[in-house]
């Protein structure tokens, strides 16, 4: 059996973390006995999208593995039955915080970790001030949905972390996020950002034919209006499901990673790669 | 100054040689007194698309520098006064062949040579038994028009080779393509796959916040339709220009390289990139 049915939870800061998460999992809890097979939360979901200052009373919203939360969403795992991607804020240790993404199996335990390993900076989103760049590198995380490649929002615009991912096995490349526009850039590009944004993700599906998705967040925050607009992409790129920003809650798309191995016998990419030309990628620049 | 203009010269197969090369020339002196910077033809323009099956008799169509085509085409960069991109098919030695692309100044003079790194071999498209995969890795070619990142065709399909020449300075990725519609191909799917190749160059524009283009070719070849589609987009992936498989001929598109610093001060994703973490990019697969 190759089909499986993928939901998407796209919400938004409700206001207080109490709130918050209760909207997620009352949504969450909507999919039981719908036969999904994975389940996708945004980037940062239990908490405000933080970064826009540098705060150190923040740090405070960060959580452990110990932390009642994360034993709450793993019970939900096993009430829907389904594999759950639970991005979160994570406290590895006293002034040690990444932001992360736990995968739950179908049972509640835990399959994997993954710690964003590309860190923005830029005006609004301070995310270097709380997190240190991950150490996980980009091993795919087996599960009973599929081999996911998990990377988180920032990590979708480099298409090394993608192709490592599908080197290592990944069939489906998946990126919480948390990005808007932010108040100080030209509302005229607007679109033009939207539509990159998505074509890097969709180019990582191309180049590895592997699926590609996106749970973003919606809702304004202070000078941010997050997008929405997660999406599932085919191995070919396609869009499958491109929600609306005014879409707020669950999406459930059917897929059929059979239609990886199609794609990769008539788009035969990994066969041509010149890895002994590829060295180059190792520098942060060409030239000294 | 930053502004360029590019000039795209989307032609076909005329039916014997001399009439295709006259098609050409005749078409790039229309250019003349336009004040283009640029002019880039299509993969192996001077020839049929001859690898659609595999006879040693097609050999004899390849040529060297001394060969008077070359001249010809460099009097012609000349005459129009703009750097000229030249895909031709090349014998470097007896019995050694590449898929190449010659780069004239101005003047007329070789700027540089890429030869084709990646190979494709599929049913239509036997590259790998007329063309050595080229050793000129991913160096840019530095030219009065802007330093160019010139590949060819199936290279498109490789996120390294663009993040490479990036790397390494190119402004403008330049993909020379004969690409199209196989017969034994499902025809349901031919909006798709022409999506995915300009996505997969639409994808490199943005990781690495440069202009991307490819110029392809037109017309029916025995069982393959060559789809057109030449185009340009600008660093942030948007499509500049997008030319009709029913246009015939030159077009002339300007574009402002200082777009590229503006890009990458507003997505500095050169800043962020993990070379601690992308050894993986070297091996042909993560596992053994």
């Amino acid at each position: 059996m190759t089909k499986r049915n993928i939901a998407m939870l796209q919400g938004k800061w409700e206001g207080d973390l109490v709130q918050t998460n209760d909207w997620y999992q009352n949504e969450a809890l909507k999919l039981k006995d719908k036969n999904i097979d994975l389940l996708v939360l945004p980037e940062l979901f239990h908490t405000p999208y933080f970064p826009f200052e540098e705060n150190p009373d923040f740090f405070k919203m960060a959580i452990q593995k110990e932390d009642p939360l994360v034993a709450e969403w793993q019970k939900i795992a096993k009430t829907l039955n389904c594999v759950l991607v639970f991005p979160f804020f994570e406290k590895r240790s006293t002034g040690i915080y990444h932001n992360s993404a736990f995968v739950f199996e179908r049972d509640g335990s835990i399959a994997g970790l993954y710690r964003k390993s590309h860190i923005p900076d830029d005006p609004a989103f301070y995310e270097k001030y709380y997190f240190i760049p991950g150490d996980t590198g980009f091993e795919p995380i087996h599960t009973s949905a599929g081999c996911l490649g998990v990377l988180i929002c920032w990590d979708q615009w480099f298409p090394e972390a993608a192709r490592i991912m599908s080197l290592n096995g990944a069939e489906i490349l998946i990126y919480p996020t948390a990005i808007g526009w932010a108040a100080n850039e030209p509302t005229e590009i607007y679109e033009r950002q939207k539509n990159s944004w998505m074509i890097s993700m969709q180019g990582h599906a191309i180049a590895n034919r592997v699926f590609s998705m996106a749970v973003n967040r919606i809702g304004i925050e202070g000078e941010l209006t997050f997008w929405g607009h997660s999406f599932v992409a085919a191995p070919d790129g396609f869009l499958i499901e491109d929600l609306s920003p005014k879409h707020h809650g669950f999406q459930i798309t059917s897929i059929d990673l059979s239609e990886i191995e199609e794609n990769r016998h008539w788009w035969p990419h990994f066969r041509d790669r010149r890895i002994d030309q590829y060295q180059d990628i190792l520098k942060i620049w060409g030239t000294p």
